[in-house]
């Protein structure tokens, strides 16, 4: 692929980056453009950036120096694609298409989940940012690999610096689906994708030989404080602990808002930790969601949460 | 099993715990009382604790008023258990038999790493606590159940609110196996395991009919600032993407420590966290290393993580 820009080692780089569909979703989209998504044109990308002196078996660190939306955001549940999307026993309508559009605002992105306003902090980052593939080809921007890619890795926020494997001269660095606020799991299939403009600075550090990215980050200052509501699952296998979590939260807030809104509200702001890998033969998942993000409603949330029958 | 203590719902109670072994291990151990260690005597719990008026159907809230250690805790690799213990693809010595003991001391764990003097935040929290199990019998208290157990969720700390279904009259609450530090997944297998006292509030919620544990939590004050170093795994089994964070993790701390060493340490700061599930077949885990635990190496330590070349 031929790069769209050829940069010094260590310059500074601006980006214009869509959001994960290509404009097909629009700040006053309604369902119908989720009916009539084109999957195959997810994740368009801006790059390939051609990193002067960057060679095979170098690393490429990227410093993320500013990243800021246009004002909005989505959230939709797409059938067929998310973490739940091969499950029976969840609450009608929960994979059915859905979309969430986010207003954003001095640092928090807002929407309307039944009749709960929620407000979540905004901490915008690359959802896929990665260097040239190893293999010549036209690849999925779907799956994360060794040269990074679709991580989404919320962490990877303003001021982290990531190092990438090169792989092909000039590295070949792209960026795209950027989004303003996600859950560690990003369970529904989507985050809050959004336009953005991202500025980098790059740079070749020489025979550094990675294997896969790694990264250096401070813990974003976007953490809540308060309390958090936490529901664990215990399996034998990470994936159905994670099942377990992301079922039982929302049977809890379907008390609150449709199941689907719950869906997509967990795809932003629940957090999913592994407890433990070690307690034969059960390991726990716990899913964390701060209670801040319902604003005047946490107390009834947290009421209920306490005290519900179910 | 018959009721250690009475208590009534509402009241206060202050427990003596014993560390994880049973007094096997000591403040003075070495190596040999790991060799010796009879598994058998592992998670002494304390309780049961009857609770008056809490019946079948109903919920046990658990309110964590306080937890303090002795002066000092312990952390092994014990052969066949762990994380790693069934992977070839280690350094030489991971799986072997180590032991290291901490001295606690004003909110710090300490103990030496290679010629590192780490010292990490102390949290304490209860690795094992739970309700009678639903059936009759005699059971490991190594898996998670339904009842709670050995869930080893870090977060559950001082001023957590624990709600635990009730199986059996009574309840029959009993707490086991506190850890003064611990990372999210305990990989080694085990934590800083310590002797504390304990002191909670216990509640009874009529006919909750909770399926499993749930619990409200702030973030703990013992979060890391400052820079954390990151590892990514990316694989279609999330068991296998953090085989590859905690195999990568050790790769790199083995440069200043003996690989087990590195295994122990990570088993006490590391958090790993599931940062998407949706990627198509690739899933991310990520693992956070706080570079604040290692003191004035830090700078070292950062300094090798963002040029080495291996």
């Amino acid at each position: 692929m031929k790069p769209a820009i050829y940069v010094k080692d260590g310059d500074t780089v601006e980006l214009e980056v869509k959001e994960a569909s290509d404009g097909q979703i629009r700040r006053n989209s309604d369902l119908n453009d989720v009916t009539n998504l084109d999957f195959s044109r997810i994740h368009p990308l801006t790059g390939p950036i051609f990193v002067e002196g960057a060679e095979p078996g170098d690393a490429l660190k990227v410093e993320i120096l500013d990243i800021h939306g246009e004002g909005w955001g989505w959230t939709a549940v797409i059938p067929g694609f998310g973490f739940l999307s091969k499950e029976n026993d969840v609450p009608e309508g929960v994979n059915s298409q859905a979309l969430k559009i986010w207003s954003s605002d001095e640092g928090y992105v807002s929407a309307k989940f039944g009749d709960i306003y929620v407000k979540v902090k905004e901490f915008p980052f690359p959802g896929v940012i990665g260097t040239g593939m190893r293999l010549n080809g036209v690849w999925s921007t779907i799956p994360p690999r060794e040269n990074g890619g679709n991580m989404d890795v919320k962490q990877m926020t303003v001021s982290s610096r990531i190092y990438f494997p090169v792989f092909r001269k000039g590295a070949l660095l792209s960026v795209g689906d950027t989004h303003l606020a996600q859950g560690d799991g990003e369970v529904c299939g989507s985050a809050v994708e959004a336009p953005t403009k991202v500025k980098l600075r790059v740079e070749v550090v020489k025979s550094r030989n990675l294997k896969s990215p790694v990264f250096v980050s401070k813990p974003r200052e976007a953490e809540y404080d308060g309390d958090h509501i936490t529901f664990m699952g215990f399996s034998n296998d990470l994936w159905n602990a994670s099942l377990m979590v992301v079922k039982e939260a929302i049977s809890f807030l379907s008390n609150f808002m449709e199941p689907v809104e719950a869906y997509m509200l967990l795809s932003t702001v629940m957090d999913l930790k592994v407890s433990q890998v070690v307690d034969v033969p059960n390991w726990t998942v716990s899913g964390f969601i701060p209670v801040s993000v319902f604003g005047n409603k946490g107390g009834e949330i947290m009421d209920a949460f306490e005290a519900r029958e179910r």
